[in-house]
C-alpha cells in the first residue's frame, strides 16, 4: 500500500530524518568522520542526496545530531570566531559550560569518550571529528597554531572528565563564575601567548 | 606438605606478596579506596596485617602497585612538594611526563579511568584515590585551594586523554620541551595565581 512519489526516494515515511540518522550513525561508525559521505548515508538511507541535504546543512551538523552532542561544528565555531579576540578564551569557557550543564545534554558527550576509550574504530572516527570539525576549524579561524588549540581541548575536555565523569569536589560543585575566573585564562593564554 | 612458620600466618608462598596485592584489589573494588583497610586486606590475603606493612609502606603505596600506576603518591607527592615553590608547574608536568612515557605504565592509568567510566564502584574507588591519596596531599602541602589542584589536575588528565587515548595530531607527537613550555605556565598559574 505505499506510494511512489519521486523515483530514486524512498517513500517518505513518518519519520525520514530519524532514518537519516540512523544511517549516517551507522556510515560514521563504518568509514569514521573523514570519509563518510553525505552520498554513502542516502544511499544507506535509501534516499536521495537531496533528501539529506534537505534535512542537514552539513556532514558536520549531521555527525552532531546523529550522535546527540549538544556540540554542533556549525554553530560552535562562528560563535568562538565571533566576537573580540580578547575574549575568546571567556567566550569558550562559557559556552562549554552553557551546552554542558544538563545532564542529558553532557551524556552523549561522555558516552563517546567512551567509546573512544574503548573502541579502536570509534576513536578513529571520534578524533576525525573533533580535528577537523572542530579544533582546526577555530584554530585556523584565528590563526593559532594546531597545536595550542590542542592544548586548549586537553583543559576543556580534562575539565569535563574532573567535574562531571570523575566529580571531584570541589570543582564538581563550584559555580560558573567561579571556573570561568579560573579556567578562562589558560584558554585565553594557549590561543595568544 | 606444607610447613607453618608462624602462628595466624599463612605459610609463606613463593608469591605472598602477589597475593597481597590480589587481596587489595578485591578489597579495594569492593569497599573503595576510602574504606579499604590493612588489616581488611590482611584478612582477605589471610596473612598478618604485619606482612602487609613489611611490604607495603602505605595504604597508598600498596593502591598504586595494587592497579599498576606508575604514580605511586608516595614519591609522586614529595617530589611535588619538595624543590622551588617558583617552578612546581614545570615540576609537575616534567614529572607526568616522565611517568607516562612508556606505553606500559601509561595503560594502567588508561584503564582505571576507563573503568571509572563505566563502573560506578571503580568511579567511588578512583576518586577517592585521586582527592584523598594525592591531589588534597599537594594542595594541603602548598596550602593550595583544592578547587586550584583539581583545575590543575583537570589540564594534565586531559593532556593525557589528548594525548594518548584520542591521539590528537600535533600534540601526541610534540615533544617533551613543547608540552612543558605551554602546559607548566597553566599549572604554576593554578598553584600561584
Amino acid at each position: 500500500m505505499t506510494v511512489k512519489r519521486r523515483p530514486g526516494r524512498r517513500p517518505g515515511s513518518a519519520d525520514t530524518r530519524g532514518e537519516i540518522l540512523a544511517a549516517a550513525r551507522t556510515v560514521f561508525a563504518e568509514k569514521g568522520f573523514d570519509k563518510a559521505t553525505v552520498r554513502g548515508i542516502a544511499r544507506r538511507a535509501q534516499v536521495d542526496p537531496a533528501l539529506v541535504h534537505h534535512y542537514f546543512d552539513t556532514k558536520e551538523g549531521m555527525f552532531a545530531e546523529a550522535m546527540q552532542l549538544p556540540i554542533n561544528p556549525d554553530e560552535v565555531v562562528p560563535a568562538i570566531l565571533e566576537g573580540p579576540r580578547e575574549e575568546v578564551g571567556e567566550r569558550l569557557v562559557r559556552l562549554l559550560l552553557r551546552l554542558t550543564a544538563e545532564n542529558e545534554a553532557r551524556q552523549p558527550v561522555i558516552a563517546l569518550l567512551r567509546s573512544a576509550m574503548t573502541n579502536e574504530q570509534a576513536l578513529a572516527m571520534v578524533r576525525e571529528f573533533i580535528t577537523n570539525a572542530l579544533l582546526y576549524r577555530v584554530a585556523d579561524g584565528l590563526g593559532v597554531p594546531h597545536l595550542r588549540i590542542e592544548a586548549a581541548f586537553s583543559q576543556m575536555v580534562g575539565l569535563i572528565l574532573a567535574r562531571y565523569v570523575l566529580q571531584l569536589e570541589p570543582l564538581a560543585s563550584a559555580d560558573d563564575e567561579e571556573l570561568v575566573a579560573l579556567i578562562a585564562p589558560t584558554i585565553q593564554r594557549y590561543f595568544t601567548a
